[in-house]
């Protein structure tokens, strides 16, 4: 297997080099740290990645999570990782000092979840579940219950989960029916069924804490009526023991991959005894658990550019190894084979993959920066922080979830037969990654999102921001003699963008709304190409400067390689979104106008 | 499960109404045939898919082949269906009567084997492989040999396989080390090992046949010193008992899908007595094996896009039937969910599965035409129709592998959470369709098959033949009111065509063959797209004529159905050659310069 899964020195360069994460140590929220302590962080992650996460990880994926009498068994590694997690801080990673957290950065945390979901992605998924329910209590829980749940949660000793999803409620969450009864008490009685719980419930900790919706009884329908609460397995009761609160796994579902990680069914209150404990205010629910989901979608993109990350460098480990015919220049058959790396399709692959890895993740950092910022300032730049992240987490989410697929599937296809075969791990990534466009709204659901709220909200606000930026960083490129063409390039495209989206906005007052998002999917890819293609440009004005230096062995490598991604995306990436444009100029209605009857034959 | 995996209706509107299949029975080689007798063996062959592959194709999966002591074990309903396709004449179907077989068109065979593949690709390939190596025996194979191997393999009862790849020879077949030793008898002595042979063995035949290459001990390096063998698993002893021939197979292969199916690696000869007979002359092995391979490759386009037609029927069942959220244009909340059918960006998935299913099929019945016309026609019109069969073989092989995965990819999203789940078996079409763009040659291998041989080979003529075909149908097209717009779209893709193949002529006369053939994954994607926009406007032009009657009913829906999927083939897949011929058209060499090393960090 090959022995290496991401690039350290990419993801330095993008904390340190594009992003410089150690200015926002001159804020107060993170004066604790420096670029030294920022390097110990990283190095610790890799450590734990390297020595407890990579080697397990196939074996993990062959051993999947089983329901044994209403209980699920999952690897030993899990309650060893979990511990780890919490002794190390990691779990508290984004949590304040105060509350026993680490206080780190957010392009930080990112950073190391992205060397963990590399390693082993099912694996990472169980420490970032609890630090996303962890930070939701902290923000809306009552006292009391941050001192109950938070340092057990910190510790790594109780699981957290999102327990949003139902049979009749998946995309539409408006549709849980979920059941909250108000009680005398502190409590409110739970009844429900909830399904495709990641991390739902498990052995290799001592209780699970779900961030879980329901409806108070009487709520009003749809969204409007949906409220955020605790509900653990186990409660305490009044000696402080944990006893069982009428929480079942009902069942387990057997997964293309990601299994690592238990995907369960809970049966909520079957006995009349669940207790749930309300977090924020009655019918506000899905607006608190929008804080963890959002964090949640940034990382399942995160999460696709990891196992892309790792797919690209199996890919490459295998190319430089494997011989196999001869140049195309050189056709002699008596002279040796070479290595495929050497065929320009398989560069071409090779190319493209790291152009989607390097370029997502510059993206993904992008955002952590965003939140960053966010954190810090006041007023009007932490607002236009907000609205950056905002607009964006939709891309974020589906850019690296959708290209990421289409990159694995690439770098399996390196390896030709082999790549179909579990000797190499390229099956199994191909299998893990799909999860993607689904968990945490389906790319469908974020094209609407983008198209439908984002762009428009604040009248607009965010979307200008945003083209600001890309011409900002537009007008930094073209001072360099080497970029000139490329940010003309983009120029070009930002003013597709612009011609795009004012086209449907059009269509959008006519207030035909079927019509208006019919190729919202079509949308957010387009908005995403170009996206990432900024990201791209503007690592390359950093590369360009380190060029200058002319840098030799493996830094010349890794500047110059970097240079040629750039140029990859720019030359092949960019170009598709000349027939995105065309599409979405084009608001025929076919989509809105076949009746469902046409499919049948 | 939905109980549907491909329309019968849009076969027969393939078969009879747009390449009139019928009209074959006009000549000599097909006389004996009718539409009746054609209705008739649609029928046996839906009745032998539904009846006996269909059913077990998730349990085939769920049970994947074993190695037991030297021995491959199968899943019991292979020996069934050999046995049936033996008595059944579906081995023999495409085989001449005097030989026992049915002599059937090839357009029917490939309707047939359409019909079995979308029923249980695994269990599809074993009578497929033993046609393919039947017919090789029969073309190229002695007297005696057919005799002995034909009857058999035609009656289900002997296997055939193609014994091509090699550990170290897989894209490069050239570099075969698999050796044979002339001796004084009627045989060679053969030595080797090979992988990744589909079928190599199983226990629910007496025997396996390889159709193998191998080098004859002091060959010419290269090509030209490949010849081809027929190795049995057992041979004939002069009692006429079968008797081991020292081939053993010493490994399984774990896939990622397509599971139902063993692809094994054989050692042979390893003690000194493993008989081959040579198969047509010395050293044209490679070009003997072609036949077969070219059929193959046609063959695997059809599997394609049988799995792609499964997929689209069962993600079609789920999105009729499951409710969740409300039309864009009405958002109550109160009012109740609404089939998934009914939103926007599901029909746009939907009529995107569509669009490739159908193309593909189309364009596959295409070659099949030309097949047969290849066979019963002369002089200039044979050369014609093999020349295009040529030219169309790596597009009709790659175009729905390709897009046949991206297709079902679709299929799955249309399920969300539950198409990751084995609950559904659209997890197991993304799996299978996977070995699609790998075997029988990769994309890469025929993107260079394509641009560095096929467009230019007899001096472009097949190139030219083929840009008349598609000429013609856009003449016949634009003479209809309702296509002439569309006629209009692929007149203008084609110029694009000519300009883009002209460009890469340039450079090819170059010299640069590295440069030249750079980008040929991406022409054969380009060529692709145009190509299946002609088979949609091929379909369109029937379509049109038919509901000038004003079909109602089941039949209105068809027609009106497939005229949608046709247009979204022009609005939303051509589009897409906009950005491929830009690429296309700048050969920059970047993927030809960049230095391995340069992939280091």
């Amino acid at each position: 297997m090959a022995s290496k899964f991401f690039s350290e020195r990419n993801l330095r360069f993008l904390l340190y080099e594009v992003f410089d994460v150690v200015s926002l140590t001159r804020y107060d929220t993170y004066k604790e740290y420096n670029g030294k302590l920022f390097d110990m962080v990283l190095k610790a992650a890799m450590e734990l990645a390297e020595g407890l996460l990579w080697p397990i990880f196939q074996e993990m994926d062959k051993n999947p999570p089983e329901l044994v009498e209403d209980q699920i068994k999952v690897h030993s590694s899990v309650r060893k990782f979990m511990g780890e997690c919490g002794e190390g801080g990691w779990i508290g990673a984004g949590i304040p000092f105060e509350w026993g957290g680490q206080q780190l950065p957010r392009m930080m945390t990112i950073g190391c979840r992205f060397i963990f979901s590399a390693a082993n992605y099912s694996s990472s998924v169980y420490p970032a579940l609890t630090s996303g329910a962890a930070r939701l209590i902290l923000n809306f829980g009552k006292e009391e219950m941050k001192k109950t749940y938070l340092p057990k949660m910190l510790a790594g000793k109780w699981q957290g989960t999102m327990a949003l999803t139902e049979p009749e409620a998946g995309s539409s969450l408006s549709d849980i029916t979920t059941e909250a009864e108000p009680t005398e008490h502190d409590y409110y009685k739970i009844k429900g069924q909830k399904v495709f719980i990641s991390a739902g419930d498990h052995e290799a900790v001592e209780n699970v804490v779900h961030l879980m919706l329901a409806k108070i009884k009487g709520a009003p329908a749809g969204v409007k009526g949906v409220s955020l609460f605790v509900v653990p397995k186990k409660r305490m009761d009044e000696k402080g023991q944990l006893v069982s609160n009428d929480l079942v796994t009902s069942g387990i579902f057997h997964k293309l991959g990601y299994r690592g990680c238990p995907i369960v069914q809970l049966s909520i209150g079957d006995n009349d005894d669940c207790r749930g404990y309300l977090v924020g205010e009655p019918n506000r629910g899905l607006l608190h658990m929008f804080q963890m989901m959002n964090e949640a979608r940034v990382e399942v993109g995160v999460g696709a550019a990891a196992i892309a990350s790792a797919a690209y460098y199996a890919a490459l480990d295998y190319s430089k190894k494997r011989l196999q015919g001869r140049r195309l220049s050189t056709k002699d058959p008596t002279l040796p084979q070479v290595p495929i790396i050497e065929h320009p399709d398989v560069k071409r692959m090779l190319l493209f993959q790291r152009s989607i890895v390097e370029g997502a993740l510059c993206l993904l950092t992008q955002c952590a920066k965003y939140a960053d910022l966010a954190s810090v300032l006041t007023g009007e730049e932490k607002e236009k922080n907000e609205l950056l992240l905002d607009l964006l987490t939709p891309v974020a989410k589906s850019y690296p979830s959708e290209m990421g697929l289409l990159s694995i599937s690439a770098g399996l296809q390196c390896l030709g037969g082999s790549g179909y075969c579990d000797d190499y791990p390229l099956e199994q990534y191909y299998r893990d990654a799909r999860i993607h466009p689904i968990h945490e709204g389906t790319t469908g659901i974020h094209g609407l999102d983008l198209l439908g709220r984002k762009v428009m909200m604040s009248h607009g606000k965010a979307y200008k921001l945003y083209l600001e930026e890309v011409q900002g960083t537009i007008r930094r490129a073209e001072k360099s003699e080497e970029l000139q063409a490329y940010g003309q390039k983009l120029r070009q495209s930002l003013e597709r963008l612009r011609e795009v989206t004012a086209h449907l906005m059009e269509v959008g007052k006519k207030g035909n709304a079927e019509l208006f998002l019919a190729d919202a999917t079509l949308y957010l890819e387009f908005f995403g190409v170009i996206c990432v293609a900024w990201q791209w440009l503007l690592q390359a004005t950093t590369i360009v400067k380190a060029l200058a230096n002319h840098p030799n062995g493996a830094e010349g490598n890794f500047y110059n390689g970097k240079f040629f991604a750039f140029r990859y995306f720019f030359e092949y990436e960019l170009p598709k979104t000349e027939g995105l444009a065309k599409r979405l100029m084009n608001s025929d209605g076919l989509t809105v106008e076949i009746e469902p009857d046409l499919f049948s034959d």
